[in-house]
């Protein structure tokens, strides 16, 4: 691929010298307006500090809506309104514990645990029964005959070797999504997941779970490495330990969120739209700073930095802080629902859900001459060591817009490695972002944003 | 330089595709090796809570030099040795202290200060004077009539528009190091310095001064931000406030250190050396993690990873953890001194002295047609995300074997967000490192460490 790529790209880069000569300055003011006056950080301790946690259907949902209002006005959009969404109402309830019943009778803390997003509760008095531990769905499947009236323990380790994160996360998420009902399938009680991270520490991370709906539905919580590693030790040398699990969490009737949207209207063409965006939810254990306030305020802060350096755009820049992405997608779809139900013309969606960490390019799904023309931009965002520009993928909630109208969409790309110590974890909090490393993402998706407009896609 | 340089790798990289598969698959393994099972991070536990800051001459010193002998040898080098070497013992003493001198007679808290390194006391009465706010050395020379019998504050800003930070330390660092012996010559009583970082807290960095012999010795000290913002705008309302200043660091005689050394043993050409290291001394102030335990112990693992992974190089790799950089390089010298009395023959050197974040790549100090070499390996780190061969730089330590012998050289280039948050400041501690940055660290490392013993240079 590269060869070929290559001195196309040379060509062109020689041919239009000039032109990115003036957006290398363009680009290069836009930098200095962001990391030098960049509202993000200020906008993140609000939204992390003040709001909290902010689950659909939450309190703190209503309150992250009246932030994302505000913040949009404060940053000078021409426009901001809310867009109605129903979404998912999980609330984890008062109690969730799991405790370990040997007839060693030494004394064992509880385990520290999560109950896993949507999942139901164990009823108040919870489930006692002994643990059966598997590696995989393979080694499930081997041992299915030994499921039923047990507590599935899912061991599965967060595989190091893959050099981007999200690699880890792909190959690890499904005992998270998938487990209960594969369990229950085989008549299992409940389920306990080992925790979808790298992080040196005992904390458990939560995140969303689906049931199949051919099987019952059965509590299912997440704990953390070191509870698992030592539940896995313990197993070794006492077959017939039990697990006492109980949660109180509940699926409650669907309510009322917003996508919370904001415009920069076009001067030439208005009828076409640029969308950049986060989602305003996260998970309610923590502050959802990496996940996915920082998303949210580097989408604010591209309008802010449009208005300060007095760039009118071409086409409309639509902010989108999506209602809920966590636990449903519901605010992406509602979003992509509306557009296509409008007829909308949509040019490009960009989206920001992998972390506030420094960037180092985007994934983008789009056609090859599209991506051809982006990776001809490339030289532009070598000064600012962001690099790539191969990769494929796109972000969830833009993903909406490209299932339902082909839209081409990208995502940023920051450096992943610390992202998986604190995902759905009580540790994502404001103090763990980095106020450069979040300023020079916004900045890298205001330059992307910047050139599609100038020269469309 | 782009244009040129392509064409001539690609064919390049075409020639050699069945060899650069081979060095892909070895470089693979032994990215697993250490993702899987890198003593780095459990061995930088021990230098930065066992050992703790360790500055040339403090008994930290010799505990960290007993802690690099025994990782080494537990790292199964063929040899461990020390090298003596003279190294300079400057002491911060009991007191430190700047109070602000106000008629207004409002309770000040003591601003929050660190002696800069090598620095002299102010003697037990302290300095009290009224104070020249300057932001440049420009402004020095316009103000110079005015400067006698004060205090000198240099509060000039690190920039934040620079992308690799380095560039804004390298751009306001001088006020540090010259900043005392500038004002001196003016007839100063001593300096106060805003510290160099863009940290969003008030913690003050500390770092090496150096006098010139021509003007009176002075005390110096560094501030942090928020009290140098205070200070400043203080000023602006009260020109006639004074400051109190009190430290009582001082320069003891010389003592003798060590730079603490390992090899695994070349097999074809033992008499040729590759260097590899990072310096074992750091600040009194903090545990030393970032700057410099992460490049001692990433050099360690490079020992580990090889013998583990059954790689016996065909020249001498050779660790060695310096002795003392911070205030003196005479780790550094001393070592480049032995090599060149002893007609050593040095193929490379490479250091770690940038932290211990996600590799990006390297810098080099070399000839075109070497750095041309390292290029056409470019693709083999791709998969790692390591991308940047171009830059130019080499370490302070392996700089002394290339201004003794013209050694080619060069430095590990990790993401350097972070880096100036807690550079030489009390929050450089084993907690702001991160496991898989660190290791990523090692693995770049070991990688190009193999291949240069491959290939040669």
């Amino acid at each position: 691929m590269r060869k070929y790529l290559l001195p196309a790209f040379l060509a062109c880069s020689l041919s239009v010298s000039a032109q990115q000569e003036n957006d290398s300055l363009q680009l290069r003011h836009l930098a200095s307006e962001i990391l030098r006056h960049s509202k993000a950080y200020s906008d993140l301790k609000v939204l992390t500090q003040e709001v909290g946690g902010r689950l659909a259907g939450s309190p703190q949902m209503v309150k992250a809506e009246q932030w994302g209002e505000k913040a949009l006005k404060a940053a000078n959009a021409d426009t901001v309104y809310l867009q109605e969404c129903q979404v998912p109402h999980w609330v984890r309830g008062e109690k969730e514990e799991v405790r370990i019943i040997s007839r060693r009778r030494d004394f064992i803390p509880p385990l520290n645990v999560l109950a896993l997003g949507n999942s139901v509760g164990s009823g108040a008095t919870g489930v006692t029964a002994p643990v059966l531990e598997v590696s995989s769905f393979e080694d499930l499947e081997a041992k299915k005959d030994q499921v039923k009236g047990k507590i599935v323990f899912y061991n599965y380790p967060f595989n190091p070797e893959f050099i981007r994160t999200f690699e880890s996360y792909g190959d690890a998420v499904k005992y998270r999504g998938r487990g209960a009902s594969q369990a229950a399938k085989y008549g299992a009680l409940a389920v306990v997941v080992r925790s979808m991270t790298h992080g040196a520490n005992n904390l458990p991370h939560t995140g969303a779970m689906a049931y199949n709906d051919s099987f019952p539905r059965i509590p299912a919580v997440a704990i953390g490495l070191e509870d698992a590693d030592m539940l896995s030790n313990r197993l070794k040398g006492e077959s017939d330990m039990k697990l006492y699990l109980r949660t109180s969490c509940r699926m409650l009737p669907d309510t009322t969120g917003h996508n919370v949207i904001a415009e920069l209207r076009g001067t030439e063409h208005p009828e076409q739209i640029i969308t950049v965006g986060g989602h305003l939810d996260s998970w309610d254990v923590n502050e959802g700073a990496h996940d996915d306030g920082t998303g949210c305020v580097q989408s604010i802060e591209i309008i802010r930095a449009f208005k300060a350096r007095g760039i009118r755009p071409k086409h409309t820049i639509r902010v989108v802080l999506f209602a809920n992405e966590e636990n449903g997608t519901r605010g992406g779809r509602k979003y992509a629902d509306v557009a296509k139900a409008k007829g909308e013309q949509h040019l490009f969606a960009l989206e920001s859900d992998a972390g506030g960490f420094t960037p180092r390019g985007f994934s983008f799904e789009m056609p090859a001459e599209k991506r051809a023309k982006i990776l001809s931009w490339a030289p532009l965002f070598k000064p600012y060591d962001v690099y790539e520009f191969e990769a494929v993928g796109g972000g969830v909630d833009v993903g909406q817009l490209a299932a339902a109208m082909g839209t081409p969409i990208g995502e940023l790309l920051p450096d992943s490695q610390r992202y998986f110590d604190l995902h759905h974890a009580a540790n994502d909090v404001f103090e763990a972002v980095n106020k450069r490393e979040l300023e020079l993402g916004a900045f890298s998706m205001a330059a992307l944003i910047y050139l599609v407009d100038k020269y469309g896609l």
